[in-house]
């Protein structure tokens, strides 16, 4: 669809609801992908809400609701009848129904366990036992299962009963009569094999499955790093329990992508599921508020060194001139070095194990990186602070500023990659540890080095 | 796999190469995932290397391949003869085989294009025209095509012949005489209707479709968006041409949001396909070095901000207690803003057309900060300061800083805001334009705003 035969159908839905016509609403939202329906319908009023639901019915509302961000689902059920909600509860896939599960209030979790019927309650209170980010958390449970004994016949018309619930056919698992995992057959192998071949003659192992215990984001990566359709999840006895497919682990994988980048600019909290412009300023502000104000707090530190400095500094004007750049090139630097031992760490590449390896590593960056930018500087310097100032001898200040700014990126380098390898081995969060711990100390100790190289020299 | 038994596969595949042992190497390897022989690859030397792909033959090597980081490519398929570089070449499905082809010299591509068949030199040649990070360069042309006037029989019949080149089955196009994209039939829906049903029957609309010219990363949001496993490529004639592949996707998502992170700590230059470890010191160092050595000559304009008002810095020394703190707050509320705005904007939230939008979000999000931080500085300052120094007026400089505080952190969001906006509508990279014209932007004015302030209360 061409961008601008988009905007014009969000045009007439927009029209729709807003002149109530419902069945000009119901031909054009029709006319939408349920995800692009359930974006739209971020931006509505409560009142247009309600109308856009009660119009285009439990149906169309479904598909909808498994794409809503987990604010807004409470809400939007809220606009239909018990009746309505049965079919709505009924009709949702199981990981999709558990997530509704996991984000509305006690009193409607009761309340809409009482309007499913005993199957569906019996596995949604299964499900609901594993946390919701684990893989068990995030699985379907409605996937095509065979025994090795059929034959390709028979497991047709055994799938063929699942056919419209199971969420996936593309892998079908093989279990054994205990249902352990055993292997795995493709649907286009009992699409393309005579009907009287055994299972057992074209199945395949099940190589890859991942424990239901286990952080999603590890399920994840084994699921991009294998290019897997699906990943069978398990428990602690090989018993099959569900899958988790590749649409999931692509949104587990950009959650946490966002999640990194916005620990690494000091935003806490939750993200938001809304998008940007629908989160409220006070939402925004209260992301926010928390680490600026704790790093305002921790810039103390670096104000009361230039305090304890302002002689020297009053001495020596020039020297301020360049107290910014050792100081700023000390956070640069350490934010490079954090960042990519983060992403790394992200990426599954690294881990505390080799951590004296990558400080070795960074160790030879910091010392490459240092000398070159103090070289860079210090010639600077030489050739064009006397254009300036005649205050004081030129060649003090260069090699002061030269051997303080060595020293300063030589150190956060080498600070900002162990920071987050030490956060993690504590079990703590290298994202958010590392970015403020590391701007307020490197900004000290930028401080304390420049000042105590330049006392050195300069006396 | 558990952990323990990953390690101990590793050390005993080691062991085979470095014992030279080429039969438990073959059974240790086959064990393996390629995936995994392909990370593994990268920590081998050269001549193990050379052993290890000797060893394990073309068949294998063509799967490994494919996983390999381009940077490796050229030498891994140095290690082969002709007669086995034909097979491997003629092995590889036709998007990893143009990925081979887009990463080597000249040279190579010659003489590969010479050991290829005709019909695998045209198509490469044909998929080589399109740009790399486009949706056409990143397409597989082997999917399952059908004709709406077969039936499910005939279907059946001509997706066997191409059952085991096509890439994915999961989704079988159906295209008219022209080769235009009509609609798809689910593979499931093949295996489980009777063999007479025509396929017009059947088959459903293709609403999503991308344009071979399209970005890259715009195909892959449609993927996670939609959830959909294949996403068709067509020409502007609507000629189907190929698919994205959900794994295809998965991939482009985590490199756009690893460049995206990168770019935000001024890491510069392309992203290493090598792992942290893997990629040198001196690969490191040229990635970092331009920007710190740039951000350092940009903070040189702080310096001079600082150096002209030293006089005002040596009247009232307490001054200098919070001058890092106002610089810092204008830095991380500045940060925050353009990282939110630049992460909504890569997840395709917002874009220029709504920037008065967001302007007007950040400002109020920037107003209840600045007045927040600056209301809980002044504060202390009255309580805390008195213990401190009894240099002056401690009311005027609570007033001051609380006054500087609160115009340097809204300053700062509207900026930070702001700039990744202006850089997309001028066609640049959000995420490099901010990060460094930030940072620099909002030292000078928070030192020309605090000094401002202070100067014009204290006098």
């Amino acid at each position: 669809m061409a961008e601008e035969d988009d905007e014009m159908q969000y045009t007439i839905l927009d029209q729709a609801i807003a002149a109530r016509d419902g069945s000009a609403l119901l031909v054009t939202a029709q006319e939408f992908h349920y995800a692009d329906l359930a974006h739209h319908y971020e931006n509505l009023d409560d009142e247009d809400r309600d109308f856009f639901l009660k119009t285009i019915g439990p149906e169309l509302a479904t598909d909808m609701i498994g794409e809503l961000p987990s604010s807004l689902i409470e809400e939007a059920l809220s606009h239909f009848k018990p009746a309505q909600l049965r079919i709505i509860l009924g009709n949702l896939s199981d990981d999709d129904r558990v997530d509704v599960f996991q984000v509305v209030s006690e009193e409607s979790q009761r309340r809409f366990f009482s309007l499913l019927g005993p199957h569906d309650e019996q596995l949604t209170r299964n499900l609901l036992k594993y946390a919701e980010d684990t893989a068990g958390g995030r699985m379907t449970t409605a996937i095509g299962r065979i025994t090795a004994d059929m034959t390709v016949k028979q497991a047709i018309t055994v799938l063929r009963r699942d056919k419209d619930s199971a969420e996936t056919l593309a892998r079908i698992f093989v279990v054994d009569e205990q249902g352990r995992l055993v292997g795995k057959v493709r649907l286009r192998d009992l699409a393309f094999h005579p009907w009287p071949t055994p299972i057992a003659d074209i199945m395949e192992d099940a190589d890859e499955s991942v424990l239901a215990t286990v952080d999603q984001e590890e399920a994840a990566r084994m699921l991009s790093k294998y290019d897997l359709i699906v990943l069978p999840v398990v428990d602690e006895f090989d018993h099959l329990l569900g899958v988790i497919t590749y649409d999931d682990a692509m949104e587990i994988l950009q959650e946490e992508s966002t999640e990194d980048i916005e620990k690494l600019a000091a935003i806490g909290g939750e993200q938001s599921e809304l998008s940007y412009l629908n989160t409220t300023v006070l939402s925004h502000f209260q992301r926010r508020v928390f680490w600026l104000v704790a790093l305002a707090f921790v810039s103390l530190a670096s104000g009361y060194v230039m305090y304890r400095f302002s002689d020297l500094l009053s001495g020596a004007y020039a020297l301020s001139l360049f107290l910014p750049m050792v100081v700023a090139s000390g956070g640069n630097s350490g934010g490079q070095a954090a960042t990519m031992v983060i992403r790394a760490m992200a990426l599954g590449e690294v881990n505390p194990g080799t951590a004296l390896r990558i400080a070795w590593k960074e160790l030879r960056t910091g010392i490459l990186l240092g000398f070159s930018i103090a070289a860079c500087m210090a010639g600077c310097i030489l050739l064009f602070l006397p254009l300036l100032t005649n205050e004081m001898e030129v060649h003090k200040i260069a090699l002061a500023v030269g051997l303080s700014l060595a020293a300063q990126v030589i150190s956060s380098t080498l600070l900002g990659a162990l920071l987050p390898l030490g956060a993690r081995s504590i079990k703590l969060d290298p994202a958010v540890v590392s970015s403020p711990s590391l701007a307020s100390t490197v900004d000290v100790t930028g401080m304390v080095i420049y000042f105590s190289v330049a006392a050195m020299i300069l006396r």
